[in-house]
């Protein structure tokens, strides 16, 4: 063991919660800023955990109907104007792409030329684009729904950023629909929250609370905007993503019209939702150590690493034979529709191999020498417990899948005994102020569910006093008498208040 | 039928091949113009079919050990100085981003604002910043090979457009490796074409003719060009897929070094390749016909489309419940290990119904009445022949695979005999001059094998003529005395003429 008494990442959690998640991010080989400003380069470790993401996102999307397409990457500037939203939401944070070639100047250098009749915006979502097209294409009822998807990069121009939890370009998903009634576009905003909450609890192993934003946090546009929260390690939350009711407000804006059964003239309903490489970054805050990364096995690059013992100078043939015989035995198990996907790490470095899978966050780590053979066993180590143990190989090898799920499940259970743990239904504004007031760095608080009034002045003056918010309007949050955390009035539901990302 | 004696397509291929293409796109609903210049919307039909691309190729690329990762969109135009290349070959044709922010000008119109210290480059290639990774990863040789590959959407500012053949924004994928030898590299160079040939014959259904490209039509900075050439109907060849010797030249560039296993420093080899939607353009102008797109079923978005006859006021609920159980049986069977995938139209329209999903392509359409039923029936129609039969239904349903394998080979022998039947060799200067002069529209020549003594003088002398160029040197071409077709001076080979996309 090389560093017994030390863990893989400096500092821990509790030294300096966001420095560990960089380094985390760093130690683990998921991504590394680019240099490029504000953007990173996501390695095939970090990629393939996408990868998976949207495979599994993909296929819940399409089960219920929905199409992906793929919308330019500009947008005409006169595009944003169209929407004041957008001009406010977007105009102060977007890449201008103002020319369409370079010439040497004067000194030599390269200099930007072809200078455009009008400008066009890097895509920060593809909304008007959408917009535009779904107008053109409805004519009649019988056009609609319309059920798009995109996986697609964007970008928004921001000035402090942080590995998958804000960057000027990130990977995400934006679902658009339309519909010819209100019923059905307020299913399908409902219908799109419930996959993303199953996806990230089942897939991602992170519980989530499912609510409504209020008024003041939605979506620009939305007339509802419903939303997932999950808690970090520093008991601060994230929303882990939304989904927005849009009314006929953004069909007005686009002029996306049909001719109803009735022969007459009406605006659709449209819906829209969103995902992010975000997710990523909740996923890295809710499971992982001081040790480094925890991958929950549902959407791990890979599932398990072999690390034959090598001896120097000795003859390792039976050794590798062995770890590649165990590899295809495991690979011909399928684990939630993938195949069960194994490392063999031969490397002769000493403590190092076993510390670099640790800190990739690889759910079981195998290590294979001769004695292990001759006894048909292999030593198992658990990245979720950290429990090591010597197993019979043709038992390993039948169980893997359950090994799996259990690890899987054990992260679930953990996050939520961890949120359950953190959470607090306050009902002295005293007690809400000295909670928040002394929250800083891993101890950024907690969940409090608390009254509140319904004015926008009440959530405004928490969150100025504490830089705490309203996350959600809590589905489950039961009706209730009881009287605003912060002006004392009567309330019939609590909230939660959260510090955010 | 409601169109018996005209063609669903306006013109015919004959009439105006350039014309009938975009009329095809269009009408099969793959992609429309979208309205930002040069860019196109890709619709869902169109982008399932790419999605089938991706998977499949993505499945060959993976189990050569590559792996996938993601780079920045953008590009500081810095390093597109870097590489000389770079600055003549995309300079010409780049998009500028100058500004990070717009703001309201005088005339409250939204304006461009803070202008970057340095003008960022949207990414022509990610070639030079997946350079700077590598030198970053490679120190030892224990870090070789790197094998990455990148699918993303990517820009050249061009100024004449048409649908997926030639767009400012494509979407592609580039594979970039380094290695520590240079026959690894070239081992790899020739893998990865050997993977695009058998990806675009197997899936795509398009015969391809492997080859080398001569030294003035290879990549810059390569050391040797690798690609796949396959002809259109109109006799012209399109490039379907390349691959990229670099030697080290490359990593002399990037500073790709690593310390080899005789501690010496060294630069590594490295190779690249790549291949973009344009393969969509090529599937379309080999296979479909004056009635629209025919896709191969091994990527078509669906295989079967069933049509219940629908009685106007009629109890259509029989029909409709034997249509869902016979999707049912369909998707049960598994084609080349995806769903077989299929739609149910219901639609009461008429004759257009049927058209619609002809000029789609997809490979099967079933009609199904109540006589059919009664009879355990489906009448069934192959859009590559035409052919149309009553089928038992249980054999329709019990050799689906074997129905649409049949139709996947028979469009390839189809595109196999076209291809020979307008290959030719030629050994009289007149007569390659007389078939190129010819040439134009639909009938735009020929594959010509015929011998260059391997100046560039006369590779230019013909292009110039005739718009022919080499298209390559392929593998298969045996060594033969003869003389060039240009100069008459000795040759020892035939190489392929053609004029291209």
């Amino acid at each position: 063991m090389a560093k017994k008494n030390k863990t893989a990442i400096t500092p821990t959690r509790e030294e300096d919660y966001s420095q560990w998640y960089q380094e985390v991010v760093k130690a683990s080989d998921l991504a590394e800023n680019s240099p490029v400003r504000g953007c990173m380069v996501i390695k095939p470790w970090g990629y393939a955990l996408w990868e998976n993401i949207m495979h599994d996102m993909d296929a819940m999307f399409k089960e219920t109907g929905v199409r992906n397409a793929y919308f330019p990457l500009f947008i005409p500037l006169s595009y944003l104007e169209k929407e004041a939203e957008h001009v406010d939401g977007f105009a102060k944070e977007c890449a201008v792409v103002t020319h369409h070639k370079l010439e040497k100047g004067k000194d030599g250098k390269l200099v930007p030329a072809g200078e455009l009749a009008e400008p066009l915006i890097v895509r920060p979502t593809s909304e008007t684009i959408i917009g535009e097209s779904m107008s053109k294409w409805t004519s009649s009822y019988r056009d609609l729904p319309i059920l798009l998807n995109q996986w697609a990069n964007v970008v928004r121009w921001e000035m402090r950023t942080r590995m998958f939890l804000r960057t000027s370009e990130f990977l995400w998903q934006e679902g658009h629909t339309a519909h010819a009634t209100k019923v059905e576009a307020q299913e399908r905003t409902s219908q799109m929250l419930d996959i993303y909450a199953e996806f990230v609890e089942k897939h991602l192993a992170m519980p989530v609370i499912r609510g409504q934003k209020t008024e003041s946090e939605r979506f620009p546009g939305a007339d509802d905007t419903i939303c997932i929260e999950a808690m970090m390690q520093d008991k601060r939350a994230l929303q882990a993503g939304t989904s927005h009711f849009l009314g006929q407000n953004f069909a007005k804006g686009s002029d996306i019209k049909f001719q109803n059964e009735e022969g007459q003239e009406a605006y659709a309903w449209t819906t829209s939702w969103g995902t992010s490489t975000r997710m990523i970054g909740g996923m890295i805050m809710v499971h992982s150590d001081d040790d480094g990364l925890i991958v929950p096995p549902r959407v791990a690059p890979a599932h398990v690493v072999i690390m034959p013992i090598i001896k120097k100078g000795g003859d390792n043939t039976q050794v590798i034979e062995s770890a590649n015989l165990l590899k295809k035995a495991l690979k011909a198990n399928s684990f939630h529709g993938r195949k069960v996907e194994v490392e063999i790490d031969s490397r002769d470095i000493g403590g190092a191999r076993g510390w670099d899978w640790v800190k990739k966050g690889i759910p079981v780590r195998i290590e294979l020498g001769p004695r292990d053979i001759a006894n048909n066993c292999v030593f198992m180590a658990r990245r979720d417990t950290n429990e090591k143990k010597s197993m019979d190989r043709d038992d390993f090898i039948n169980n893997i899948c359950d090994i799996l799920d259990n690890i899987q499940d054990s992260l679930f259970q953990r996050a939520l005994q961890f949120r359950e743990d953190h959470t607090f239904s306050i009902d002295s504004k005293e007690e809400f102020y000295a909670l928040f007031k002394k929250a800083k760095g891993y101890e950024n608080g907690a969940f409090v569910n608390s009254h509140w009034c319904g004015s926008r002045e009440c959530e405004e003056k928490i969150k100025k006093d504490l830089s705490v918010t309203i996350r959600c309007i809590p589905f489950d949050s039961p009706m209730e008498e009881g009287t605003c955390i912060c002006c004392g009035n009567a309330s019939s539901k609590r909230v939660l208040f959260a510090k955010a990302y």
